[in-house]
């Protein structure tokens, strides 16, 4: 047992880490640059003491220049200090790109005290660095602020709102910890993670082995589980850092935390999802088997034709049993049902949509949120992922991103 | 050695078929019906005598009903009477989808004398056929009409033109065939076929082993490679109807005909993809196996972000590497290149687009046409795909489809 307070704000909750921005000028468009009012493009997350450091990164072959060089830190290394920039994903640039890290990351050590410093990078993918203009922040970075909100800020890309939140943990015995995360993603989100960056910062006293373990669940659980458009980028990351200031851990707490902490976090990309409006979960039961269900439950938050009939609010099931026939997976459509959230809209009883509940499904869809429920019929497998509707604006968005 | 002769229109080139279509008032939306021209919803193919018959069909589960009725006959059964609607799949209609079908057809049957009749259907999923409505459409066709154009266009649903070819093909000896398609399809193109009807005629005097083989390899090298959405429909049909006529038949120069006209016919559909401006050539070559290139290759056609990056006209090749990369297949960055038709735009030694490279890019990318090339740089085998941009119109056309 543990009392779990939501705490206003974000990394600056937890003690013994620092954050802030600035910025360098690296949003020459407005347009694309998020909110118009974004003013920072490089942040840095400190820490006073080195840190524990479990981090999960894309599946994409083509790893990002951030990813390599974090990847040859031998491993378990401790770091105190990540630097972040927007607008360059310092992907596909090659040696060259993990040797600008290099160089922007010595100037860093010549302005401040920094531990195996690491890096994270999001936005246009094939342009080396402008290092300079990177350095440049150094001059300007307060190291010992606590602005979460900027911080939040300088990483977006596409990002509509700043995405933070903090969470207190206190045990029985009276002792306490703090998790934090901020995130960015909008675009490019898909099941094996997509364009994000996400940190997490803990001043509990979790074991390395922990940190590992309960990532990787968390992750699972959370950012694998969205679908913006099953594109997978270059450069995600979520990363979960350590500083044990607190002296305080309950592994159960701690895990549970920390799922609520990602799950919220990703359902925060969701709402954002480039141009979207609706947040769909899409929880597939009664499958053969849990591969099954995902693959079926993935199907349906990645297709183009389902996406838009939420856009367009139209209660066509049948889009959605063409989805689950096309998945490939065990399936009858004698043994099917679909529901939109408690209204069953397809059975092998029932299989025409009549006026008065077309009516009923439609005011359904009309919300912000809501569950289609495909029960399968044919075993005790299920998996749930989340997706939302494509609109006009993603295509707007994705058309012009880089003009 | 043989002749090739491109022929004017359709169907009606093909001695002993007669073809056309009747409008029994399905289209009640005018705006999603195709062209506002558009007259006619329900059609027909009729042979003299019986025909052979291969036919193709979807690889999603949820097979519509007018497959279902035309797995029940025995195998190798012949035909000579195709009846085909818009507006209305059958499919998720469940047994008794089929048991509709088997009464439109017992009312053909008084009305015209046809040997095993099939059925074809487009449109809208999850609700039964209106039996009497397409029941009247016998009072008015003309069964011995050969309208190859009305016909064709009486199957279109979200088709903005109607797509019918035919091809004379005449052998050294003085003899010749004839070979000639229609087809419907514009959204939900995909991988696996998609909604799409296909129906191909021919005089030849094929053997059925080969129309079996030929049709498998045409459809392989053709509808099997295109791609508007990714998704897979309930009623895919390709089928190839002989009735021997002519007398003739020449193995390789019957082979060489349909791979063109089924090759023509899925382009055609790719132009006029629901909203799409461009048709896209995706070349992977260099790849250690036929599987990762066809991996590669269909995951470019298929991604939202290179479809949105053709709409915006962006030389961003970041995108086509991330999408390669995301593929899973075996691949290095440093031994990956790009071109857009003949123009480098990304290898290891030259990774970062220049301006003069960028125009010309952009230059490339204005034209309807072109070809990426992605040389994976690990082995020799190489898949071709062909994809279409995504645009506004695509979202307006599928949130609006039903309402």
């Amino acid at each position: 047992m543990y009392k779990l307070i939501a705490l206003e704000n974000g990394l600056e909750n937890v003690q013994g880490f620092f954050c802030g921005a600035t910025n360098v000028g690296m949003r020459t468009n407005p347009a694309n640059s998020g909110p118009s009012d974004v003013d920072g493009d490089v942040a840095f997350i400190r820490s006073e003491i080195p840190c524990d450091v479990s981090a999960l990164f894309t599946s994409n072959t083509f790893q990002a220049a951030p990813i390599g060089h974090f990847k040859r830190y031998p491993k378990d290394f401790k770091t105190d200090f990540v630097l972040i920039n927007a607008k360059n994903a310092n992907a596909m640039t090659g040696e060259r790109g993990i040797e600008d890290i290099d160089t922007i990351l010595s100037t860093l050590s010549s302005k401040c005290s920094v531990t195996n410093p690491v890096m994270a990078s999001t936005g246009v993918i094939g342009y080396r660095l402008p290092i300079d203009r990177i350095a440049s922040a150094f001059d300007t970075l307060d190291f010992s602020s606590k602005d979460s909100h900027k911080t939040a800020r300088a990483i977006m890309t596409t990002d509509s709102f700043k995405k933070e939140l903090a969470y207190k943990v206190e045990l029985q015995n009276g002792e306490s910890f703090t998790i934090a995360g901020i995130c960015k993603g909008a675009g490019m989100i898909n099941p094996a993670m997509a364009t994000m960056l996400c940190f997490v910062t803990t001043d509990a006293d979790i074991p390395k082995s922990d940190m590992d373990e309960l990532l990787t669940l968390s992750t699972e659980a959370s950012f694998n589980r969205i679908s913006v458009d099953g594109d997978t980028s270059t450069n995600d990351t979520v990363m979960l850092l350590a500083n044990k200031k607190s002296g305080n851990y309950n592994k159960e707490a701690f895990s549970d935390t920390m799922n609520k902490l990602l799950f919220e976090l990703a359902m925060m990309i969701l709402k954002d999802g480039e141009g979207a409006n609706k947040l769909v979960a899409f929880e597939v039961k009664g499958a053969k088997s849990e591969e099954d269900a995902k693959k079926a439950s993935m199907a349906l938050s990645n297709s183009l034709l389902v996406k838009t009939a939420l856009f367009g609010e139209d209660p066509n099931w049948g889009r959605i049993a063409s989805t689950i026939g096309a998945s490939g997976i065990d399936c009858d459509d004698s043994r099917l049902t679909i529901h939109y959230d408690d209204l069953l809209i397809y059975s092998d009883a029932f299989r025409e949509l009549d006026q008065a509940r077309e009516k009923k499904a439609y005011e359904i869809m009309k919300q912000e949120q809501f569950t289609v429920t495909c029960n399968i019929g044919l075993g005790e497998a299920s998996y749930t992922s989340y997706g939302c509707d494509l609109s006009y604006e993603y295509v707007k968005i994705n058309a012009e991103y880089r003009t």
